[in-house]
């Protein structure tokens, strides 16, 4: 077989997925070890034709797939991949380009400060901020870490207790000291006790994980500006939002921030792994990750080579999906999108909020809802495990002042209010 | 135009490319901001169709790709990408996992486990490591020096001179102290001053970047067992040279390793980005990454979540192109074509030997040649920049011994013999 019909065949079992995968469980029905059982234990020794890997595809891997594109979805938050975006990588596994000198990839590195400056137009950031893509926000964020302590040569940072565990994580990484600051009853953080003259960084949240609240970042921003402290504002998951100018309210402040992630592989429906990361500080940025030993030296002059700007020295053509997808579905195409979500978040707001012995347990900010059944934490939890045992949605859960709680997040292209239907349908009987 | 149809001409575009991308100029022949400068500023408002990005793609962005599939990219290591590769890829932004829980990617997390152990057997690995993906050496190295200092409590890492630069950029990333070691005349690690009392991690090399020389692992192997220092071994170029047993003296001592990255995305034809990183200490490991907040917390049992194994908390579907090329290539043909790559570089390194007014520069090892015309730094640089800009080969360089010298690395699973010969036509006529 000739690579051009294995990729036949592969794209044609890719739009069959993707026209069947809402008949599939969406949450995979295996225990853990049951697809390693039925692969073989060691490698082939002589080679075998790409139809038998789409063959254990189909028969071995697909039932221990949880279904992230299905549009009955509703667990964390939503990342789905565009169609368009879908092709471009396999584009880019194509060209293969490895970017770390300009030289090695100059199509992919300006393509890449391409779509982050388009991006951020979208979005609505000042002017001349410096973006490039990162694998996920644990690295963004991560990386801004570094680049707080390389300039500010301070070692703590500071976060609200609704933080994304990335911030935990990244301190703990880089032996950072953390400070977790209360929340007040909107799941924001208290900026009344910021003391801030010997912190490196604030991580400020604009969609936190558990409840989409909002941090106050011009507050914040205020402290860090007194005290010399890097502000980064992690917007991982509402920063797609920002392309509707309706909800920009929660980009107030952010035009200050030292760096902000946005994750074009969630609410802007990129393929995994897509995450911008700006900075308004790309000097001090550069400062804390250049470092150009002799094998990498060239004559190229005014070139930008995208390995100083964050940990990693090589990196894969990224930008060409994240590419496909804003040209392919265009400015307009994103924000009808968006507030397809939204709208679908709030008619479920509703039906919670006008169902006796339910509850909502948070405002609802952006395409997350944060509900309960009244009655124990067990019985909630209880809920989820059968909702998810289905197969018929995947909804998450989270912990606001010490109770249970359920998360229904919308932002898959594929929902529609028949799917938001059905899983609303699906928690009353399992309720 | 639907997805299926877009997929077939996307399809037909990438088989294109690869039957004619030897044809090309290897480097890209633009200069800084060409590119960038034939693009948009601002992204579209409305929608278009994808072959709108078929078609940029060949005329606009192709002419900046430095092609690291071309049969003559002989630069930095080879990175090429096998076709059953690039396909997975594709299927993996098909289906679009996000691995960060066992529950949400359960396929994506037991194949990822499983294809570690088949390269952990065809390298000649011991039983019981636990092996998982990154993206890149760098990555892989900076968890292997989060995973020391978390372990040992220690905060300094030792490295040779010739060591990856990811070795001083992790260290400087985490704030901890690197002190590097002379090397002996072979481009070694010198172990005879090794004092490793204070050291959380020595960083020892197998197939150093320069030259492909290999520290002396087992002598190292020996103090860091004596003073309690995590050993680290970075083959990412060599590691994948061990599925031939003839090319193992490299790996002697190994198995006292604690931590081993190798890059299938270089010498195993695997597209970018897939960095194997094994630990024989994997309770260590997970010490250092595991963090658990409550959104994260599952009822499943038996369990391995590859976010406690490392920096970040979502992973792509990255097993499914190493799995779909370790099974197209089989162990039978992986050997032949590294032993071809070897076979080819020593040819090359005979020809440059025979010929009076060139010299080699170091010992050969595996599929790399280190070479210098006789005479000035300038006119190798000459030779470099003339070669490479012809576009008929790519060559990259390094400084040995405070001399600009020549390298020549062979990996492309396309380069035949016809093409190193036309290399080194290439060479002496700009010599």
């Amino acid at each position: 077989m000739s690579f051009r019909e294995d990729g036949h065949r592969a794209v044609d079992w890719a739009a069959d997925y993707l026209e069947r995968v809402g008949d599939l469980p969406v949450l995979a029905q295996v225990k853990p070890g049951d697809i390693r059982a039925k692969l073989p234990a060691s490698p082939p020794e002589e080679a075998e034709p790409f139809a038998a890997v789409l063959r254990d595809l189909d028969e071995i891997l697909l039932p221990g797939v949880t279904h992230w594109q299905h549009p009955r979805f509703f667990a964390y938050f939503a990342a789905s991949a565009a169609e368009p975006g879908i092709l471009a990588e396999m584009l880019a596994a194509t060209l293969n380009s490895v970017g770390f000198l300009w030289r090695t990839a100059p199509a992919s590195t300006e393509l890449e400060l391409l779509v982050c400056n388009w991006v951020a137009q979208l979005i609505g950031l000042p002017d001349g901020w410096h973006g490039h893509i990162e694998d996920t926000a644990s690295t963004s964020t991560l990386a801004a870490l570094i680049a707080a302590r390389h300039t500010t040569g301070r070692n703590v940072v500071v976060c609200s207790e609704h933080a994304h565990s990335a911030a935990d994580k990244a301190a703990r990484m880089l032996g950072m000291e953390l400070r977790k600051m209360p929340s007040d009853d909107a799941f924001r953080m208290r900026v009344d006790e910021l003391r801030l003259e010997d912190v490196a960084a604030v991580v400020a949240t604009v969609g936190t994980t558990s409840t989409a609240s909002v941090d106050p970042v011009p507050a914040i921003a205020e402290r860090c500006a007194a005290s010399g402290t890097w502000l980064h504002v992690d917007a991982a998951y509402a920063g797609s939002a920002m392309v509707c100018p309706e909800l920009r309210w929660a980009f107030e402040g952010v035009e200050r921030a030292d760096s902000l992630v946005v994750n074009a592989h969630k609410w802007m429906f990129t393929p995994m792994d897509c995450s911008l990361l700006w900075t308004s500080r790309s000097a001090e940025f550069r400062n804390a990750f250049s470092l150009v030993p002799e094998f990498l030296r060239t004559s190229d002059e005014g070139e930008v080579n995208l390995s100083e700007y964050g940990p990693v020295l090589g990196r894969r053509f990224r930008s060409l999906k994240l590419w496909a997808v804003l040209r392919c579905y265009g400015a307009e195409g994103l924000r009808a999108r968006i507030r397809e979500s939204v709208r679908l978040a709030e008619l479920f707001e509703g039906w919670v909020r006008d169902e006796p012995g339910w509850e909502l347990c948070a405002q609802r900010h952006f395409s997350l809802v944060c509900f309960r059944r009244e009655g124990s934490d067990e019985e909630n939890e209880a809920i989820l495990e059968r909702v998810n045992a289905s197969g018929e949605i995947f909804i998450s859960h989270t912990r606001l002042n010490g109770r249970y709680v359920l998360r229904l997040a919308i932002g898959n292209d594929r929902t529609t209010e028949y799917d938001v239907r059905r899983a609303w349908d699906a928690l009353r009987d399992a309720g």
